[in-house]
């Protein structure tokens, strides 16, 4: 078997969300209008079989194209920060390859319609899908882990969010 | 700005490991072969300003291409497991878009060089790098997840590990 050098991806299914704009720089899932909310995913009819027992697993990754995305900076200014970062210490979707991933919570699975529904998404409505993998925490869940600039934005903002609910 | 419908990716970097072949259905970083391994990524150089930052993360997230891998099937049995599975609900490299994803420790950063250091990792050699995101607990550690099939393979492998030992 010869080495794969293109990688040229199509998507298996679409993502529909309430989102039909993206309002400045997008947030992650954990926060602010991504949290709750609910998306219903389709995936197109050849690929349906692949969903079986997904729905022994409380989380999913998923990856996604930011299909609204185009060009990058290696530099950026995140959203809730002053200062530029480098590219990779972010998840803003202007990137050299613009897939994202999110983890999500998987509410159910219907395999013979190909639709899933999740909460904790914050991508917009007619977003490509191109992969699902379930989520282990063996190999995904390091809940002590340094996280460099955004331990300092974290502590920023909560201090904000308690200003504004005085 | 119009949707993008194509998505090529393109390598971003090259993983370098101790791994020469495929043995098998490749194991998850978090057990066997993977756990304790170091690699070597190296950015190309015009990527490299964009590795800013990055070095205050414990762990990052790389997304990489099955390069060895074409084709797939919608039913796989898993290492580790007898049964047949939804190929969604497994993590196996032969996928309908075959990126992978793997979060390891980040054990060094030389932007200049474009150098990565960093431990935990199950890919080939010479595997195409597409994109690093940092790990964020928040959006990413969800520790108590109920993970499927994969519980009860787990169980049956850790008690092979102990027969082993005895």
């Amino acid at each position: 078997m010869s080495d794969v050098k293109e990688f040229h991806l199509r998507a298996i299914g679409t993502i529909h969300t309430p989102f039909e704009q993206q309002a400045g720089t997008p947030i992650q899932p954990f926060r602010g209008k991504g949290k709750d909310t609910r998306a219903i995913i389709e995936i197109m009819p050849e690929y349906r079989e692949g969903l079986k027992d997904l729905d022994g697993f409380e989380r999913i990754w998923l990856l996604f194209g930011f299909h609204k995305s185009s060009g990058y900076n290696l530099n950026v200014t995140p959203y809730l920060d002053t200062a530029e970062r480098g590219l990779f210490a972010t998840r803003a979707p202007r990137r050299p390859n613009p897939v994202g991933l999110s983890c999500t919570k998987l509410l159910s699975v219907d395999m013979d319609a190909g639709r899933l529904e999740v909460q904790g998404v914050d991508m917009l409505d007619g977003t490509p899908l191109f992969d699902i993998k379930p989520y282990i925490p063996r190999s995904d869940a390091f809940p002590d882990s340094r996280f460099g600039w955004l331990e300092i934005v974290d502590k920023t903002d909560e201090h904000a969010d308690d200003r504004f609910s005085r």
